[in-house]
């Protein structure tokens, strides 16, 4: 067979070429921006002229700042085309790891979007390998900014030809994309993607997903989430439709004009953006999901009644994916088989609450961190998730330490507890190091927080250990009430709503009330700040500390 | 990312880990087989271990003589994944070519169908590297033969365990299998198919069909051609229900149970086959196509008349690909896009009857062979179509000369010529050898087949060139009427049918009826065989010969 490299400029042509009318739509809070693959394809050839012009070369570090729009959707294909390296900086970040991120990435140029270029300003000083700033907005007035040099985007690319020749006498291994991973301890770790890995993903998660061409994507994870799940590129590849969201993510009023308008037939995103549209549906707010298939949720559980309800209430069915930014990032899919047809509409919901089935082309392992050994196929037995495959990252960029921790034996050791059932689904029980050990038996923190959030009266909750002399340790409840039972509820009648949910010893003696929980960049809760701020007061408060 | 090689063996394994239970049923002349993709697994490690017990090694040839059953579906795997290289024999191959390709690919075992071994029996003796015959059928009485040595594959496997530690640490290029493109000049030219070239392929079109692990796949396309164009392959990937019709192919009947019984949801296969189904539902014959959501047709092109009957008289939507034994083999796919869907059902046959748009991940180009230069994608200018990707062939096997030809710059040469629309199909105008040049102007052959086809008394039609000392050319139609009008049809009437359906002087002067055309061995009109019959007579009837 020939020797074809895979490329994503593949891709990126065969979208222009034989889909040239095909939209991309871009909506701003000043209004809807819509192009086609054709326009986007000369744009994309002007951005890499540009970057071409600027001196950047192969491998070179590229960052961006920013979240879902056309401009980024250039960026994704423009600069690991051209041959450089796109960084997709997360806009929630600390400034602490954000300067050790664009400084470790070394990265050169950094497009930021308009409404955010302020954020970067207080910290310019520190970015030691920065070149020029890009500001993502049309041509016209630059905003004052204390950033220099600085240049608006289309300004940035007006003035080069709208053919640009990508080179595809490559080595398809070539870096393309970095993410680094939002650590809740230590240094944030870079994950370098190549363009093999991405091609495959690509092919893997749009035969997994069945992705259509007649299909429409609204990508509401931010791109700066571990290339998004991959789907700006399943979705150029197969000429899909997208639709890019921006700021708009968050109003979800807006959100469901534009899945109406749009004809939205799937999205990707994170429990915290489904909670709150959830939240909207539930308070009799506007929206039409009959072009709807399949929403995906990914980045930490989805509570399975949500999954019910959407699926019950509002005709939408709902599925998992499990990933690491490590793995491209798409590990598993909780669809049901063919073979689950005939069960009832709840049993295929507990099907959709797992983290799902490996996709074809990786290897998954659960192993018994004890023995080494692989685990039963029993729904029962518990295992660390080992994954092995041609999208998973095989090292942290230029961090040798924890590459040895992580990637041990050809293997990624996920740090990830669960179970798989005889069917192949995997249900995730803990983080190794949130699992909660009380008398020598284990507490997953994560069906317990599901149990609790099970409860009508509770909106959140995330549930970490508390030291105890008994007991070693015992499980510790922070909960987030539902705004109209803020005053009145009481820790008793949590724990009188779990007796019949969890074994006796599972239920929580300590049960905190919080307006809201810490949450990391990525949405999910920060265990880490739970510990560091609630433990000692209740400590304090036993008169321990 | 890691560097895991890209394998069969992954898709064998999952579908076995991730369903068990799914069926691959095998329909033979005495009853249905059906078995699990458990059973399947269990099956094809026996094979692996007795395989290497007869001392096959990495990269030995195994050749099959077989059509579509479960021994086949187990060496299809079992063979690559253990690290052997499957030689497909395409059954209908002249004694003279048979010979030719063991001998060339040096096979060193040959399995074959149970009701075929006496077709070797005659040339064994030429055979130089056959060390072992396997007659692929259960356990039991050893039919009278002279092959030797000689076991039934039942026997062959059932001492060896059930389970098989088959090798992943492999480079993905190595070759898993070998398919002999049936030529009708020189000898036949083998391709050999890469792991990684066939997992790609899977994949492309696994996301190009929208293959769904709820789909059910009938193959028609005996598994000897061009590895029956991928599906069992993407359809193990996907954990497929599938079928094999073994002999019963040839039985419209028996073939529209199958459809209505196991709920058939996609099939690829010939015109030939398409045709004769036709006839069959023309002639009332019982089915019931209620499970069908497509129908593919490949390897010539598939009369749009039939097309359009499929869909209008039988509710069946029915595309075509296009591809080669040297493309693994799909290239294009004529499903038309979403954009098309306010097209009127005529349009939309229009689309279905060309050759296709291509799949991602290659590269297609039509070239003018004068100027060397890319056509117009207007639907007019005609080029030849050339191929580049990661499931192409780079080279012949050990030949050097043809593969000069036919892989002269690092494109894959296909010697058909076609347009491309600017919606991306592509329409076959002809074989490069096959063009008709009357006056300095080119007849399309293939384009006045179809004319001549489309008139309700012909059944088949084949064109091909008449030396004409003063055209130079002139087009010559070989003509099988429908059985009813055999003994009324005369040339006028087909001389007159086409005067407004194509220019005047593409119409034949010359019309022979025949009982039937000559085939090659896949079923395409073997034109060299009928210039060398026919043109003959011709010239000789007016006296120049």
């Amino acid at each position: 067979m020939m020797n074809s490299p895979l490329l994503l400029t593949n891709f990126m042509q065969h979208a222009a070429r034989y889909y040239p009318t095909k939209e991309i739509v871009s909506v701003y809070a000043t209004g809807t921006f819509r192009y086609t693959y054709d326009d986007w394809y000369k744009r994309t050839s002007q951005l890499a002229g540009a970057l071409r012009s600027l001196g950047i070369k192969k491998g070179d570090r590229v960052a961006s700042f920013s979240l879902n729009n056309h401009r980024h959707m250039e960026l994704y294909f423009g600069v690991p085309c051209m041959g450089a390296v796109l960084h997709t900086l997360n806009i929630r970040l600390s400034v602490e790891n954000l300067v050790y991120i664009i400084n470790h990435a070394e990265d050169r140029i950094l497009f930021i979007d308009e409404d955010v270029y302020f954020l970067i300003e207080p910290f310019k000083d520190q970015l030691k390998t920065i070149e020029k700033y890009v500001i993502m907005s049309q041509s016209g007035v630059m905003p004052q900014t204390s950033l220099s040099p600085v240049v608006l985007y289309d300004d940035l690319i007006k003035d080069f030809p709208e053919t640009y020749d990508f080179p595809i006498d490559r080595d398809e291994n070539e870096p393309c994309l970095i993410c680094y991973t939002s650590a809740t301890t230590g240094d944030p770790k870079g994950v370098v993607y190549s363009h093999r890995g991405l091609v495959l993903h690509s092919f893997a998660t749009g035969v997994a997903l069945g992705v259509q061409e007649t299909d429409c994507s609204l990508h509401i994870v931010p791109m700066f989430h571990a290339n998004a799940w991959g789907a700006p590129f399943a979705c150029t590849m197969r000429g899909l439709k997208q639709v890019l969201p921006g700021r708009q993510i968050l109003d979800m009023a807006t959100l469901c004009r534009i899945i109406a308008e749009e004809k939205i037939t799937f999205s990707c995103g994170v429990p915290t953006i489904w909670i709150m549209l959830h939240s909207y549906l539930e308070s009799g707010g506007a929206h039409d999901f009959s072009s709807i298939r399949y929403l995906f949720s990914g980045g930490s559980a989805m509570p399975r009644h949500l999954i019910e309800s959407y699926e019950k209430q509002y005709g939408v069915m709902m599925a998992q994916g499990y990933g690491a930014t490590e793995t491209s990032p798409v590990v598993t899919l909780s669809v049901p088989k063919s073979s689950m047809e005939t069960m009832s509409i709840d049993e295929k919901i507990d099907i959709r609450a797992t983290a799902g089935m490996p996709i074809p082309g990786l290897d998954v392992r659960l192993v018994n961190t004890e023995t080494g050994k692989d685990v039963l196929m029993d729904g029962k037995e518990m295992g660390e998730i080992l994954v092995r495959g041609p999208w998973i990252a095989s090292e942290y960029y230029k961090d040798p330490k924890q590459t040895a921790i992580t990637f041990p034996d050809g293997w990624f050791h996920t740090g990830d507890i669960g179970t798989m059932s005889k069917e192949g689904y995997i249900s995730l029980v803990d983080r190794t190091k949130d699992l909660i050990k009380s008398a020598g038996e284990w507490i997953s923190s994560i069906d317990l927080e599901n149990a609790i959030m099970g409860f009508s009266k509770v909106l959140e909750a995330a549930v970490i250990s508390l030291p105890d002399d008994k007991w070693q340790e015992r499980p510790l409840a922070c909960v987030v009430p539902q705004p109209d039972v803020v005053k009145t509820i009481t820790k008793e009648e949590i724990q009188d709503y779990l007796k019949d949910k969890v074994a006796k010893w599972w239920i929580p003696d300590e049960i905190v009330f919080m307006q809201e929980l810490p949450k990391t960049s990525v949405g999910k809760f920060n265990k880490k700040k739970l510990r560091e701020t609630v433990i000692p007061d209740i400590l304090k408060k036993r008169g321990k500390a």
